[in-house]
């Protein structure tokens, strides 16, 4: 089996259900098991599933232009990984939640690739074009984004947004990483 | 009198029309001229303009990921300009424009900081708080950017997309730029 | 009096050296006062002193790519200030100080850009040209930064490194800073 | 046989260097042809060398802390084929020089790191470690860098400059990006 370890702080509960997405998606793949790390709770056995990992997909809010507090926390604390450069080789993406419909979201993308380059990871993006209605909530790659996902939720209960859109959005990159961990990059 | 150049590039002209909002809510500014200014029409009285502009504001449709080629072919030439820091102090900001809600428009707005700090030129922003209504047509900054402004324009001609909220946030910004060249920074 | 407010987290003390470095260079400027802010030490009166400054230098080491975790928390508490835009029109700057000539230090003075930005503050970069001797120890901008001030320090008590260069060039910035508080940005 | 392209644009040579090297670490893992394309000669057979690659290295000096106009006149070029998304899930890298040990080269490798993703692409960093000198001329990876091979050169002739530790950095890189096209990503 192949291994993919969701690693997501979530505020309201938002980047959440996308973490939620991305892992069903991966999990659809077939020859792949996948889980939710909430980088708050890395308590053992969360380093060690990390560790286990063929993909690791980093998802966080994006507070002030960036990563929350709570993920760099995690991703200061993986410097002891760093230094034996413990998840070398391993895919790495990721994805983001907030407000506003652009914003700073490619910021904390761009955190996650600089941080999956200094673990020496390789960097899978949605491999999505962008949706054809640019916005339109049932709408697939809705904001047009190619690193990583970007979703965008209202200030409602998680239930209610990010919309559909966006969590097949999670759900399709989940699927994309699944299958990269399981056939390589290559075919 | 204060001047204001807004230094564009304009594939198809909807970041031409960018550019005019910007333009006129400069020149809206008591004591404010302000002028267009195509990149790719730089022959003299090109560079003379700018050199005597306090304010520059820099503009490019977002192809690929960053500021179309004409753009950079202008913004290396402007190295002239660099190695005597003929620029030094005056005030810049950016506008981008492209198809995606977001897309990678941050990463053309980043370029525009950087390329502004390497002439040692001081950044304003927006100013604008994020739109209540995320990516609706007719809100003021809609994407949710502050670093510069972000438009959206559908495939269809400039006069009608990017739509009035956009238009008006390039209106508002110009005017932002221009009351900073008139007053200076802080009152 | 102008008010130069110097926001700074220091891991081990190297960051330190340089937030010192700015702030004696701000101090420096007649008619200005500095200060250093530790953001790990905000209690008031720390919000007060940012409320009440003309400028503000962030400064934090790179970690694993980015700010310190110890500096995000302090940007994402700054979210209540962010509401009111309650820094709008302050000036803003930053420094960074790590182990690598440049690993991903630019990716920590843009974070600082993004966060100014969402502030609606005004970016000043260093204002130097590239030192000419690249990388020697005595060179003022040895690294080559306009964004901001790049230091890099060895794994050595912070009396011992960052070097001279990279003090001065600090202490250079904090003049242009404090001179900008004082004049406004153009004369 | 997989299929490495170095495809790159070099002002005065260094650049140029460090394409070399990079080709040449490719070609030295069994089971890899490497080739190098010059950007601005991308008339037939380059598109077609590009869509039979296993792997594409863009490369390009910063100039104005970003890619060089000529680079991004291919880049925005590839448009063509970013369409029918022909580069899907091809490994990519990159490679910038400049006279400064750090400057804006983050800005030139996270470009390339945006134009992969927009084309599907699969990144790859150096999965180097920083040198333990940090700027030291004989050292591998002197300057830190994770996302790509950031090499320095000063204004001498490119037998001369970048030194042995950039033109070897360059050359593990490529041993890395062939082996990556030759087994995939993990092994």
């Amino acid at each position: 089996m192949s291994r993919v370890v969701v690693a997501f702080h979530s505020g309201y509960g938002h980047t959440r259900s996308v973490a939620q997405a991305v892992k069903e998606g991966a999990a659809s793949v077939p020859g792949v098991s996948a889980e939710l790390l909430d980088v708050t709770q890395t308590a053992e056995p969360g380093w060690a599933s990390l560790a286990a990992a063929d993909a690791i997909v980093f998802g966080s809010p994006t507070y002030m232009g960036g990563v929350s507090a709570d993920f760099k926390k995690f991703a200061d604390e993986s410097a002891k990984v760093w230094f034996t450069q413990g998840w070398k080789n391993k895919i790495a993406g990721g994805f983001t939640c907030s407000l506003n419909m652009s914003g700073d979201k490619y910021s904390t993308l761009m955190y996650f690739v600089t941080l999956a380059m200094q673990h020496s990871m390789v960097w899978v993006g949605t491999g999505l074009m962008p949706g054809r209605q640019p916005g339109h909530p049932d709408e697939i790659n809705r904001l047009g984004s190619a690193i990583g996902v970007m979703a965008q939720a209202d200030n409602v209960p998680p239930d209610q947004s990010p919309p559909a859109g966006d969590i097949e959005t999670a759900r399709l990159y989940g699927k994309r990483i699944g299958e990269m961990s399981v056939r390589g990059v290559r075919q």
